[in-house]
């Protein structure tokens, strides 16, 4: 079985960004009624799947994807607390529409309702709505709810206790996921996106989280940023600055996807990374769809480079299965529950 | 002949220290008569560079480094201009001092008087000096002179013009080099750093920089931050935004160093990247000090790792050499004036 850890609903109904647009034009005309999502039909949500998600799921050969709301389309810098949570459960009903339709190949990750200077203790409902009511298995959390101005405190601040505690009680997982930049200086997924996995990262290393959370577990997406690239550095920070040893501290906790859009970048991390910290993830439709001219196929088909691997074959299981399945604790319960 | 491109007196004097404490001091006493650099004797000088610098240049085996201010000391967010421009022209001329004292060993590259929001037409002055007067042959270029909240316009904005025309004229490259962070999100040498790197290359692609500027060249350090890694996201990306494919476009001005430190890492940089656009360089005394317990060297020893490259050795000189003389003519014309 092939689960893809990180896939986001890019191809959403027009509807749906309607109502995004609606809501953040109602920020001009504080007079006007609260915009409220539009009709989206169950056709119009196959379509949208049906032509890509799907469809590239079954051209690629993976089972399951790990699905979540358009992470650029989170903007949790727009608006205020009030847009950002119709936003964001507007978003993670889509989502459980879409897993609804497709249980086999679809469980759900949640958007969270962030917005710079909130408490994220706020977030602690939805995150409850979404796993209790809605089965989802994990959350995106974003480290930088301003979009590219990273004025929240480091995640090893009390700050983000309120919510690691719920994470622990549910049993889920987050992935540390930024939205756009409204920093002219960071593009999205060229530099923000990269950034952010770096300096998450490099805030485990420097803090305690795992000492008070020893069951909080974080997947860092797009192969970690650029950490596996720099290794040694951060084996050599960690001793420098008198941190425990990555294998026996931020490495217990934290996970890496491999969307890595080359073979070498796979080859890397597999041979730097332990097989049980790699989780296999595609991003698709994602951040780069188009086709590699140096190889014939499309840079986000990741499995291709999994397939490549001199690896052994229980490796592969683990990266396409095991370890999604030990992360997400409660995807691998749904998944028991129905033979798998 | 081995070229270190990236290297900084991160070993200088107390005096020199003590001048910066005093200067920032002064911050808080505006009645204060400004602070004046200590005096430092030849032989203080010596000693910290033969015990550090010098020894390690021996004991690895490279023949002269590029050498530059301490980079995180460069402190361009602390202060005001004045502050920073008497800092900075205390810090080159040191760099000049070492350089007189070990002609062989070392060629200096300036920092740079920058503030945040002061014009970059400012910083012009000091770089003229330093070439023209002082025979530097490089400079180091900060994109962030805030110290970690981004807030000056992206490289390829016309606010950086007046002085890529100085650097044109002066034919001097310039490595990208962030200082210290003050945003507690950002640890300096742990992210700060490689989110520099990758944020530069990324702007890059993005802007038409060098088609306005087509002898421009950038050093972006430390292996190229997260770009290599992501080669095949950062092909796909140029695609994608209609942008001219990287080894026609951006490959053509910037080059990355080898500051990478370890052997998978080096391994992956030189099977994506153009041999023609690595330079050695090993930021010894800096970043990473300690020894890897899995190889018993210093993590900073990266002429290890282009050593154990299987590459042909003409490529090994180019990297080693030739590709620094080429980058930096001034240091290639002051080399040939000694017959090297």
């Amino acid at each position: 079985m092939i689960i893809d850890c990180h896939g986001h609903y890019t191809t959403a109904p027009a509807a749906h960004q309607k109502f995004r647009e609606a809501q953040l034009a109602g920020l001009k005309d504080p007079d006007a009624p609260p915009a409220r999502p539009g009709a989206i039909s169950d056709d119009e949500i196959r379509e949208t799947i049906e032509k890509n998600q799907l469809r590239l799921q079954k051209q690629r050969g993976s089972d399951l994807t790990l699905f979540s709301p358009r992470a650029s389309a989170m903007g949790h810098h727009l608006g205020n607390e009030a847009i950002s949570s119709a936003w964001t459960q507007a978003n993670n009903d889509l989502i459980k529409r879409v897993v609804d339709l497709y249980p086999e190949n679809f469980a759900g990750v949640c958007q969270l309702p962030q917005s710079p200077g909130v408490p994220i203790a706020n977030s602690v409902a939805e995150l409850e709505r979404c796993v209790r009511e809605l089965n989802f298995v994990g959350c995106n959390l974003n480290p930088d709810p301003s979009g590219g101005h990273w004025t929240s405190p480091p995640l090893t601040d009390r700050h983000w206790y309120p919510f690691y505690e719920k994470m622990v009680e549910l049993e889920v997982p987050a992935m540390i996921h930024v939205s756009a930049s409204c920093n002219p200086n960071f593009h999205a997924t060229g530099a923000h996106y990269i950034n952010a996995d770096t300096t998450a990262f490099m805030q485990f290393i420097e803090g305690d989280l795992f000492r008070d959370f020893p069951t909080l577990r974080f997947i860092i997406p797009h192969g970690g940023g650029a950490v596996p690239y720099h290794w040694g550095r951060y084996r050599g920070l960690a001793d420098m600055l008198k941190r425990p040893a990555l294998e026996t501290h931020v490495m217990k906790n934290v996970f890496f996807d491999t969307c890595v859009y080359h073979q070498p970048g796979i080859d890397l991390l597999v041979r730097v990374i332990d097989i049980g910290n790699i989780l296999f993830g595609s991003e698709m439709v994602g951040a780069v769809r188009g086709i590699d001219p140096q190889t014939g196929h499309h840079f986000d088909d990741t499995r291709r480079y999994i397939d490549a691997l001199l690896i052994p074959r229980a490796d592969k299981e683990r990266i396409f299965e095991k370890n999604a399945r030990r992360v997400f604790p409660r995807l691998d319960a749904q998944l028991a529950a129905r033979g798998q």
